[in-house]
C-alpha cells in the first residue's frame, strides 16, 4: 500500500481557501470531518472527503489543513493503517496518547493570531461546533461556516450522490409498524413538551418508516430526513423511489389515512429551508428536538431559545431496545452466519494447511460467498477484516493487492467480518492458527480469551452503564502489562447500522444511556503486537435478566447471551492458564454452537461442516 | 434522634424571600447548597446553613425552599440519616436513584412561569450557577445572586467565624518548600499563558503555604484566599494569628527577599475588591486561572474573557502526588493508626464480651483515647462512625444519644474512624463480630472483602482514570445481586482534607484526573441491609509502580500498597468463597501487619494488643 501522493491537492485546496469565490475572507484553516450531513460513521464515495484530501480510507479521522500544515486525528485502531496511507505532507496525531494536542489546541498553537477557521456547516456536528468555535475564540481565532464544501470545489471526479430503491419490512421483521413507532415518538414529544421532531440520523429515518436501502455500502440506510411534528410527517428523500408501488403501499402513500398519519414527501435538499420555516413558525415556550449531533447547519435553522437538544433521540433510545420479533431474527441470521463461517474455517483448514494458496482477499471472498448462500442475505455489515501475521495488528485492516499476504501454517490469522441478512445483522471475528500456536501467541489469546468471558458471564444490576464493565475485558491483559487501544463493544442494529448507540462498552466515557434488557452489543477484547500479530475475539451478545441469588433493592440484575455460535479455537487456548469456572463457560458455548449450528448443519446438508464443528467443540478439560 | 422542627424557620424565609431588605424582586425559590464559599465539604458551624435550615447535617446535601415546598437532594450514604432528622415539611430526593428528578427538572416542575430563583453568589460554584442558570432560563426562570445569604438573616444565634492560631509545616514534613510550589505554580501558569492564579479552596491555599490551622473541624485549614501573579504574592486572611513570630518567620514577612516571593498579607474580605481590581487592570489576551468550582462571585469578578477555568487546579493536581517526604509521612501515620486500633479491638473484645457495657458513643471516644496517646496526633479527620446492628446501614452515621445502641455479641460493629497526625491522615474502615456471625453475615462480608482486595491487588496501565477500577469492587457482589450505592474511594491528603481530588475510584464518572504514582485513594467497598447491618472494609492505598511480565507500549503498570496495616476479622471471612490468590492476599497482608504493627506495638511496650494483634493474624488456610 504506497500513501497518495496530496502536494498538488493541497496546493488547490490552499489555493480555493483563500479564494473570494467560496469564502467571504480567506480561511487560515480548513477542517474536513470524517462524516456526512447526517454524521454516519460509514459514507457514501461521494462524502469520502478526507479520504480524498489525504489518502487515509479508515472509518474515523479529522483533517486539519492550514497554510503550513496537513493534519490527521484518528484512534488507535487507526495509527498503522494512517501512517501507511498518507504521504509526508501529512502529520499523524494519534488520538487517545498523553502527549497528542487536540485539534483546538494544535490550531491554537499553529495559527497566526486571529486566524479564521473554516468548516462545511453541514458536516459538523452542532456540539463539536460549539466546542471547536468556544476555545478557538477564546485564543483570538473565529470558527466560521463555508457553505460550500472546499473539498468538493477542488475534487473534479468526485461520485454523484447514490439514490438506490429500498426495500420495505413488514411487521414479521420490525415487530411494530411505523405507525406505531411514530405514536411512540410523538408520546415521548409530548412528555418532553416538544412539539417538533427532527429525524438527521439515516439509521433513525430507515428505523422510523420500516424501510432500508443501500445508499451506503454496508449500512441498509438511505439518504434522508424527516420533521415529525404532533400532526404533520414530512419525509425529505429523492429519486423515483417514492414511485414503487410496494413503497407506497407500506406508506400507505394512497390510502385515506388520518391526517396525523398522512406522509408529505418533499425533495431531500429542502430540508434546511423546510426547518427554517418551522423555526420561523414558532410560538414562545414552543420547542423542536434535534440530536446535539444534527449538523451545525440543521440547529441553527432553530433559534437557540427553542431548540431541545440530547445526545441521544427517543428513536435511538427505542431502536436500541430490540423487541421479540427482532430477537428472533438477530437470532436466526447468526445462526445462518455461524453456517457460514463453519463452511469458510472447514474449507481453510482443507486449502491453507497442504497448498498454501489462500491469499487475505480469497479467504475473505470465501467468506463472503459462504455466507451469500445463505437465506435473506443482503450484504456484508462492514468491509471484511482478513489479516494473516503482521496485517492482524493492523486493527481495522482491509485485505488489498499491495498488502494482501498468503495464509500460512506458521501465522495467526484474524477474521473480523458479518453481513447484513433481512432479519438481522452480524459482526464476528475469530482469531485461527493453521499450524502450531506459539506459547506466547497461546497465552496472550487466553488473556483475550479471560477477558471476553469476563464481559460476557459478567452479572451486573439493572441501570448499569456499559461502560463500568470494559475494565472486566483488560484485567487478565493488564495483570500481565498488556493492553489494547480500542473500546470492547458497540452497540449492534437489527438488519440495521452495525455499529449503533446509544450503549457500548469502553474505557472512553462517552454518555452511554444504561443497558436495558433486548440491547445487542459486541464483545470484542483484543490484544495486538505491531509487526507481528493481532489477537481479537468477537461474539455480539443480547443483554438478558439475569438468576441472582439475592436481589439488592429489587432492582433486578442482568447479563449477557451470546447470539454468536461459532467455536473459538481451542488450539489457541493454555488451558492451565483458565479458572474451572472459564473453562467451563467455554465448554457450554461449545456445547450449545454443537446443539443449534450443528442442528442448523444437519438440515442444511453440510456434513463436511458439521464434522469440522463436532472436532472444533470439543471439550476442553483442566488438570487442577 | 427526632427531626428538627422546622415550620417556624421555613415561615422566616419565606417572609425574607420575599422581602425588599434583601431581595430586588421577591424570589419564589430559595437554593441552600452544602458548602462555604470556599466549596469546602467539611464547614464551620457558621456555615452549616443547610443543617440550620432543615436538621439534617450529613456532609452533602442541596435544600431548595419554594414557597409551597421544601426539598432536600443528598445521595446513597444519607437516605436514612436526611429521612430520620427532617421533618414533614421537607420531601427528601434521593440522588442516583432511577426516579428522583434533578434539582433543575423539579424547580421548573413545581414553579409558576416567569420564576426567580435565589442563591448567595459566595456559595454557589460557577459551574453549578451556569447549569442551573441555563435549566432554569431555557424553562423561562431566572437564577438571581441575592448578595445577603437569607439563611444568615433569619439565624439569630450563628456562631462567628472561626479564627484559630495557624501550624507551620518545616521541609521534613512537606518535602517541599512553599518558595518551590509557588515557583513550580508558576511555572505552570507560564505554560498556560496565564498572569494571575486565583486560590480558592482551603486545602490548596494551607498547601501552598506548608500552613495548616483548625477552623474546620476534622480538616486542618484556615480561612484564606490567595491571589499568585508572576511577580506577587497576595494571601488574604484575617485575625491576629499573622503575628506569631513562628508564622512569620516561616513566610520570611520580616526578611529582606526577592520581590516576586515578598508575600503581601491583606484581610480575608477584601479577595473580592482585589480580584475586581485585577479584573479591571487586564490587557487583551492577559488571563486568570481559577477552578470552575470557584464561588461565582469570584468568577463573575474576572470579566468572561479574560477567565482561565479547569476542573482541577494545578494546585490539585500537584498536591495529590505525594513527595517521598509526604508518603513517609503518611506510612508513620498509619503505624501509629494501626496501633490505637489494635488496642481498641483488644479492649473492646475484653469489654463487650463479658460485660455489655459499651455503647457506639464509649467505644469512638475510647478510639479517640487511644488515637491521641500517639506522637504528633492534632484530632480525628471525620466523625467517628461507630454503629452496630441497625445503624451499620446508615452509611455515614454519627452516634448521637438518641440512636446510641450498645455493642453486643449478636450484631456486627463496624467502625470508620481517622484521624490526623501532623505526619499523615488516615481513614480506615473495620467490620467486626464479637460473637458467631451468622453464615449470611460471612457470605456478605466476602463478598466485600472479595471486591476490597479486587482493587487493592489491580494492575493497570499507566495513565487509568480510578473511575475504571470501581466494578473491580463491585464483581463479587454483583454475582449474587447485591451492590452498595456509594463510590469505592477518595483521594486522602496528606495531614490535609480526608477527602481531596482529582482522583477517586467510583462508578459515578466525574472528570477524575488519571491515577499516577505516589496518589493515595481510599479502597473502601460496602454492602448495608436497611435495619439489619453494614459491612465496610476500608484501607488507604499508596499508588506504587508494578512489576509485570510484559510492558505494552512501554507505557509501564501500576498497583496499589496498602497504608493501613489493621487486621481484617478473618472470623467474618466464608474462606470457601475465596480464590486461592485472595487467600494469598488476605495472608500477605496480615503477615506484614504483624511485622510492622508487631514491632511498634512491641516499642511502644504494648504487650496485651500484641497478642491480640498476633491472634487475628493467623494465617487462612483453603482445602481446595
Amino acid at each position: 500500500m504506497s500513501p497518495k501522493i496530496t502536494t498538488e491537492l493541497l496546493k488547490q485546496l490552499r489555493q480555493v481557501m483563500k479564494s473570494p469565490k467560496y469564502v467571504q475572507e480567506p480561511v487560515q484553516a480548513y477542517i474536513v470531518p470524517s462524516g456526512d450531513a447526517h454524521q454516519s460513521e460509514y459514507i457514501a464515495p461521494c462524502d469520502c472527503r478526507r479520504a480524498f484530501i489525504s489518502g487515509f480510507d479508515g472509518s474515523a479521522g479529522t483533517a486539519i489543513i492550514t497554510e503550513q500544515h496537513a493534519a490527521m486525528w484518528t484512534d488507535g485502531r487507526y495509527f498503522l493503517q494512517a501512517a501507511h496511507q498518507m504521504d509526508n505532507n501529512w502529520t499523524l496525531m494519534k488520538m487517545g496518547l498523553k502527549d497528542t494536542p487536540t485539534q483546538e489546541d494544535w490550531l491554537v498553537s499553529v495559527l497566526p493570531e486571529g486566524s479564521k477557521v473554516g468548516v462545511d456547516p453541514f458536516i459538523i456536528p452542532a456540539d463539536q461546533w460549539k466546542r471547536m468555535s468556544k476555545a478557538l475564540r477564546s485564543a483570538g481565532h473565529d470558527l466560521v461556516p463555508v457553505q460550500e464544501n472546499l473539498i468538493d470545489t477542488i475534487w473534479t471526479d468526485c461520485p454523484q450522490r447514490p439514490c438506490k430503491p429500498l426495500i420495505t419490512l413488514d411487521l414479521s421483521y420490525t415487530g411494530v409498524s411505523w405507525r406505531d413507532k411514530i405514536a411512540a415518538l410523538r408520546s415521548k414529544m409530548a412528555e418532553r413538551k416538544v412539539l417538533w421532531f427532527v429525524v438527521t440520523a439515516l439509521d433513525e429515518v430507515a428505523w422510523l418508516f420500516n424501510l432500508r436501502g443501500s445508499d451506503v455500502e454496508y449500512n441498509p440506510v438511505f439518504f434522508a430526513y424527516a420533521i415529525i411534528g404532533m400532526n404533520t410527517i414530512r419525509l425529505f428523500i429523492d429519486g423515483d423511489r417514492m414511485m414503487d408501488p410496494a413503497v407506497r403501499e407500506h406508506l400507505q402513500l394512497d390510502s385515506t389515512l388520518e391526517p396525523e398519519f398522512k406522509i408529505q414527501v418533499l425533495p431531500y435538499g429542502s430540508i434546511l429551508s423546510e426547518l427554517q420555516a418551522v423555526g420561523a413558525g414558532l410560538s414562545p415556550k414552543e420547542k423542536v428536538w434535534l440530536s446535539d449531533k444534527a449538523s451545525y447547519a440543521l440547529t441553527e435553522a432553530i433559534p437557540k431559545a427553542f431548540r431541545y437538544l440530547t445526545p441521544y433521540t427517543p428513536i435511538c433510545i427505542a431502536k436500541a431496545v430490540k423487541n421479540s420479533s427482532e430477537t428472533e431474527g438477530m437470532r436466526r441470521a447468526h445462526i445462518k452466519d455461524a453456517v457460514a463461517l463453519c463452511e469458510l474455517f472447514n474449507w481453510l483448514e482443507k486449502e491453507v494447511v497442504p497448498k498454501g494458496t489462500v491469499t487475505e482477499i480469497i479467504a475473505a471472498d470465501k467468506a463472503e460467498e459462504f455466507r451469500s448462500q445463505q437465506k435473506d442475505f443482503v450484504e456484508l455489515s462492514f468491509a471484511t477484516i482478513s489479516s494473516t501475521g503482521p496485517n492482524g495488528a493492523i486493527i481495522h485492516y482491509k485485505p488489498v493487492p499491495e498488502t494482501n499476504r498468503t495464509l500460512s501454517v506458521n501465522e495467526i490469522y484474524l477474521l473480523d467480518s458479518g453481513a447484513q441478512y433481512k432479519d438481522g445483522t452480524t459482526d464476528v471475528t475469530r482469531t485461527m492458527h493453521f499450524g502450531t500456536p506459539s506459547a506466547y501467541e497461546k497465552e496472550c489469546f487466553t488473556y483475550v480469551l479471560k477477558g471476553h468471558i469476563a464481559v460476557s458471564a459478567a452479572i451486573f444490576p439493572n441501570g448499569t452503564k456499559g461502560h463500568l464493565l470494559d475494565s472486566f475485558a483488560r484485567s487478565a491483559l493488564w495483570d500481565c502489562g498488556l493492553d489494547y487501544l480500542h473500546g470492547t463493544g458497540h452497540g449492534v442494529g437489527s438488519f440495521l447500522n452495525v455499529h449503533e448507540g446509544p450503549c457500548g462498552i469502553s474505557y472512553k466515557t462517552f454518555a452511554d444511556e444504561p443497558l436495558e434488557a433486548g440491547m445487542i452489543v459486541s464483545d470484542e477484547p483484543g490484544y495486538y503486537e505491531d509487526g507481528s500479530f493481532g489477537i481479537r475475539i468477537e461474539n455480539v451478545v443480547l443483554v438478558i435478566p439475569a438468576e441472582t441469588k439475592y436481589n439488592f433493592k429489587n432492582r433486578g440484575s442482568l447479563t449477557f447471551e451470546p447470539l454468536t455460535l461459532v467455536p473459538i479455537q481451542t488450539k489457541m487456548i493454555d488451558v492451565d492458564l483458565l479458572t474451572q469456572k472459564e473453562c467451563n463457560w467455554v465448554n457450554d458455548y461449545h456445547q450449545k454452537c454443537r446443539e443449534v449450528i450443528g442442528a442448523e448443519l444437519e438440515r442444511q446438508g453440510r456434513h463436511e461442516a458439521l464434522r469440522w464443528l463436532i472436532r472444533e467443540t470439543e471439550p476442553l478439560s483442566r488438570v487442577e
